[in-house]
């Protein structure tokens, strides 16, 4: 059994996405973020960085969205969810995420958690009134350059897809318009249709 | 044939060393960063995102540490550069990759790099001034948590032994003691007698 510890729309949405994918077996952990939950001692024990998602696995605990997409996929080869023979197309898959992972949810941490980089409040918010700009710059290239269409990698679906959905998903709270990327706008209007995000974000709504 | 992209002592290094590792053919592309050639129009071409590393291949370029260095480990087995065969080690592999990108890298990028989340100038240097303790904080969970030993993933190298050195490597420049360090320390210092490392680092010399 695996068990993910998630919040909800977090960025621990896409490996509930790809675990609902896959057909695994899976069970969630809500953490909540407002009794910071994901710092107790307990947590620390699981994920010592204090973040979602994480993991558990009968071997251990696996952190980091770009990691637990890619094995969530090689635990599932039969659900097709990534370009498992083939290691060029892998690693533009991994490119892919860890664009998001490093640059896409970075920018958009700088609003809510800028006090990780800083100590003042104005340059708190500083970082808050750029956030939008930069959000919109890597959408452009999401939009322009990454995105192959109609999913991250073409014709085929993969681990990618949730993770730009769940990206797609905070746009509106970064105050970007998602209709200013069309490409995008129809990922992430066919991604709501998959019975897969139907039910995580269901079960998110049901553990909230 | 492979071709790097790479400005000497950036983050280019780790994937400059695994391809030393990797016994595959490459040759190098160095960027001049004081001319701004990683934004110029034939590069962005290559790497919208006007970064390095990028690797050029037969089948066109991929982008993201994480992601070369695991096509790297990919495309040499028999130099056993990565757990290939068990996709918990594996993740394991790229989930400590994905720290050092989203995290490790992104805090020392708030020295050099801080107009990136913000625009004024009292914001930089509040940036610059946290940079040090953020690099000692991941640096403690590498010490105490990341690091199995003798390499990262406990006996057997992996590409994420050169992601590490490459971080390690910057410490100093970023004000922090690696002596408080004892086992990142004494990685850091075998990594530096490996022939592919001391390749890796004379090629960039001869390059510069
Ligand atoms: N690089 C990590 C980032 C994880 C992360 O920052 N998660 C956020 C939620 S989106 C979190 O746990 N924040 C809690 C906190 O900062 O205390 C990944 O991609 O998994
Ligand atoms: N997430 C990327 C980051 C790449 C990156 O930021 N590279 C730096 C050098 S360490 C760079 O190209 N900087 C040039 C610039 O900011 O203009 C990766 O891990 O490959």
């Amino acid at each position: 059994m695996l068990t993910l510890f998630f919040s909800p729309n977090a960025c621990s949405l896409a490996s509930h996405i790809a675990l609902a994918e896959s057909g695994l077996p899976y069970e969630l952990r809500r953490l909540k973020f407002a009794e910071n939950e994901q710092r107790s001692p307990e947590y620390l024990k699981l994920n010592p960085h204090g973040r979602v998602p994480a993991l558990v696995t009968e071997r251990g605990t696996l952190t980091e969205t770009v990691a637990i997409l890619a094995f969530i996929a090689q635990s599932a080869p039969e659900a097709r969810l990534a370009p498992l023979d083939d290691p060029f197309r892998f690693a533009k898959m991994q490119g892919f995420n860890t664009f998001i992972a490093a640059t896409v949810h970075v920018a958009y941490a700088h609003k809510r958690r800028s006090y990780r980089w800083a100590d003042n409040q104005s340059s708190f918010e500083d970082m808050a009134a750029k956030m939008p700009k930069n959000m919109h710059d890597c959408f452009t290239l999401i939009e322009n350059d990454f995105l192959a269409g109609p999913f991250v990698l073409g014709e085929d679906y993969s681990v990618a897809d949730p993770y730009l959905f769940t990206m797609s998903d905070w746009l509106e709270g970064a105050g970007v318009d998602i209709g200013d990327f069309p490409r995008v706008q129809d990922h992430y209007q066919r991604m709501r249709q998959r019975p897969a995000v139907v039910r995580a974000l269901s079960e998110q709504e049901m553990a909230a």
